[in-house]
């Protein structure tokens, strides 16, 4: 199953805002659409997005040409509108870019050469997940109670997942006694997504309330934290989904290992260090309306940020498809040095 | 305003299950119904419950000398009945105990002691919460902005509140820029309750998901975080709703105090230390289920812990209606030498 596809010169993605209730594919068609998929999270996760950025900017090309308009200024209007929609996942910038830049307008038939790289990113992504799963198996022992925090699984990527591709390898191997999925508030893509994944992988799990979870691991219950990321600095600063951070400061106080999931994609050598990554704030209605009915009194305002930042201190590993790193011990440029996946395909 | 309080033999609550939306006054009449409050959340929060407890068995007695049935019998079954409800909370108990405690089978006018008792437990309750929020407004300096979770203010207590009584004189001293109250899953007592007191005081609020809190500290937007207490062991380790030991945690990495609000009669010097307090859980359904509306699979499973415990060595002050102790460094033991309110309407 993949979650995000090119089918027939349009983009299939599965509608992740109605699941577990309804499995919906939608089939989008013009970048507006796309835009306004990523926007509601209807496809969401950042190597989803880096697909998902790539892809859109192919079918905006598509459609220029189709429609006899300017291809190169159609590109840059998918690039702008397409990046605009989530300004701290990496990966989407990241996608945009490497799609635009295979764009040569001397070039008419190179709108298919955007095509094919978008392609090729949604082959490559599926590769590099699973490796991650491989790489990252190798530190789940025996019998692990695992904790998860939003959804880092196939849903947020092609296939596989990041932190839920561990899982997965994992439980294939035998390792896992089971996983705590954190509910994740507002948007519950714990309960709604974790939790329909380690169901259909046949992982014995449960779900937890966010602020439920510091007191399991200390209360030695849980064995390993794995979570994905949706910006990594040079110095290993983590940002992700809000709730990372408590969740690593809870695992650091009771000596749990806390590892973070994310292809290199995710990795922003240009962002020095957590300081410096925009925090996405989102719309204060996600926090005070469950199901359309309001929670709080009239006038309560809400701060609702979608990502907080675990420094690089908390963190004991950053898995890879290029392999392992410890923030503070080797230096994440390393990784770029061996990585097998970067550039194999758009050279 | 009273939340809870004795009226014409019965016992007046406001029914909390029901707020922001509606305010509605229950007159409970049995001790089924109590119990069925307590249970249901109706009346929640350790002051009120302790007062609950007390009332309720003083109804209990009553009812059976006007039934013409055994009165120590009914009260024993009350008591047990009502101590079933809540596990945590050491106010419940203390509350059932000490009314409980004034029936003497000798004298069967002893029922209008009953509850002359549960009485004065209201009157002591409401100048309990309102000197603790004195003696803590001292901790809170100029222009502070602050952090608390679920809800410990009036609705928890007869008046007044704990923290919220802290924050409530801090507010009438000119001394609090904004209250961010934690929503509270999965009951959502922060932005139902909490929100909907600070509304009424007129001090400036917001809302934010629990998760939400930890990035929010490490940002240097909360200047102190206080909260509530449901147990407070004899060594200074707190259990109180869960997610407050991450919010502990968080404050404590980024050199935030934490400071716990509660009356004498949440410390329980019978318990050593947190590992010694039973951990309530609550139906899966809480957090399953969002206004009916299942939000997980069929099939998958829920962890519902009411509770978690902060360990003494994250709490910065412990604030009480007999003064300020710091655990590691003040011994509780000393606050029962000079309470003022202790014993005063019992002797």
């Amino acid at each position: 199953m993949r979650t995000i596809d090119w089918v027939d010169g349009r983009i299939h993605i599965i509608d992740q805002t109605l699941l577990p209730g309804e499995e919906v594919s939608l089939s989008l068609e013009t970048v507006e659409e796309v835009a306004e998929a990523i926007s509601s999270l209807r496809v969401r996760g950042a190597p989803a997005l880096g697909v998902a950025g790539g892809l859109g900017v192919a079918l905006a090309a598509r459609r220029a040409r189709e429609d006899g308009e300017d291809v190169g200024e159609a590109i840059s209007r998918a690039a702008s509108l397409l990046a605009s929609t989530r300004p701290t996942a990496v990966n989407l910038r990241w996608g945009i870019e490497r799609v635009e830049g295979v764009y040569d307008p001397s070039r008419p038939e190179s709108v298919e050469d955007l095509i094919r790289e978008a392609r090729a990113m949604v082959e490559e992504d599926e590769k590099i997940n699973r490796l991650i799963g491989e790489v990252g198996a190798g530190l789940i022992e025996g019998g692990s109670r695992v904790l998860t925090h939003c959804n880092a699984g196939a849903l947020a990527c092609v296939a596989h997942g990041t932190a839920l591709s561990i899982v997965k390898v994992a439980h294939e191997r035998g390792l896992v006694a089971g996983v705590t999925a954190t509910e994740t508030r507002p948007l519950l893509q714990g309960s709604r997504l974790t939790a329909w994944e380690l169901k259909r992988m046949g992982v014995p799990h449960r779900v937890t309330i966010d602020s439920g979870a510091a007191g399991l691991i200390a209360s030695g219950s849980i064995d390993v934290v794995v979570t994905g990321a949706d910006r990594i600095a040079a110095n290993g600063d983590v940002a992700n989904k809000v709730g990372t951070y408590p969740l690593a400061l809870a695992a650091n106080a009771s000596g749990v290992p806390f590892v973070v999931a994310a292809p290199l994609s995710t990795i922003d050598l240009a962002t020095p260090d957590g300081g410096a990554i925009p925090i996405e704030e989102r719309s204060a209605s996600e926090v005070l309306e469950v199901n359309g009915l309001r929670i709080a009194p009239e006038g309560t305002e809400a701060y609702n940020p979608a990502f907080d930042v675990t420094p690089a201190s908390l963190v004991s590993a950053i898995v890879t498809e290029a392999g392992i790193v410890r923030p503070g011990v080797d230096d994440l440029r390393t990784l770029f040095e061996e990585a097998p996946w970067v550039g194999e395909t758009t050279g």
